[in-house]
């Protein structure tokens, strides 16, 4: 068991030009990077995969399967672990369709489209359900988050062939705030 | 002055399913997440601006202004802070030319194509020197990484309209080591 508790203090390390968490114990200083997403618009046949969160923030919106890049993972390997994790969903890649970023929140998005290899899913853990929806039956009042209303639009595009992928930020979407 | 030194353990957090290291002093985990590199493709006319490194690694090699995204950034706007700080440059960014990662080192680099607003240049703290090189000058044998290179590359290609920007790893190339 641990003898102290954590005590860290917001200071300029010597050398360095910003302010880094240092702990006031051991000197540690505990950087902190922007933190990269990936994720997947997930098509089988004319319908498009989506999951209810079963977790905060957003819980009971519907969301792309997507989560936080790990170290040493590629995004691709990065983005058919989390439709696995969170759809219990195999997918077959088709490239990357747009880089998001909410800086905010520190976040860069890596958003790949994709197919849906047999047509399975099922809820993971973080999910209270997943569902294959009809274009015109996207439940565009109960999205969880701007940049998935970002993807699915931008799916569109490239698929009618208005647009190459990828994307970035629309105009007016720098924050990454919900509207 | 701190008491104590850092003291970290390899182990896996509750609810978690990776390894992380765990201060034994004070049970803080130092969670680690991969980095965003942030950088430039930048013409001037047909000449393409390049710095040679003053730092480690590969010091004395050239390279695109690149650097890690900072907390709250945006990438645009750490790809033009990149390009002021290592060649006291001012861009104009045109768009997204590249994602590139490098799981080795768990990294996610996203390039941007630019122009040199006004063709000033001079070496930063972290250059030795820099310059604009003509295509047909490019010192192609003292390039520093294996995404330069590829930028590079892809800045022709589309250039010359055999494709659309942005590219990812070109086939064996995930692994992003030196050649």
């Amino acid at each position: 068991m641990p003898l102290l508790v954590p005590d860290f203090a917001d200071r300029t390390p010597k050398g360095d030009t910003l302010m880094r968490q240092i702990c006031n114990h051991c000197g540690f200083v505990a950087y902190q990077n922007p933190k990269v997403v990936v994720g997947s618009v997930v098509r089988h046949g004319d319908r498009i995969l989506l999951c209810r969160r079963a977790i905060e923030p957003r819980k009971g919106f519907w969301t792309i399967p997507a989560g936080y890049l790990e170290l040493g993972e590629t995004p691709e390997h990065g983005a058919l672990r989390e439709a696995r994790e969170e759809a219990c969903a195999t997918l077959e890649l088709k490239g990357l369709l747009a880089v998001y970023s909410v800086p905010r929140l520190s976040q860069v998005q890596l958003i790949y489209r994709a197919n849906l290899r047999d047509g399975l899913h099922s809820p993971g853990e973080e999910s209270l359900e997943t569902e294959l929806f009809r274009l015109d039956g996207i439940p565009h009042g109960e999205i969880a988050f701007p940049t998935v209303h970002w993807a699915l639009r931008h799916e569109l595009m490239v698929e009618n062939g208005e647009a190459f992928a990828p994307f970035s930020n629309p105009p007016g979407g720098s924050t990454g705030d919900h509207p």
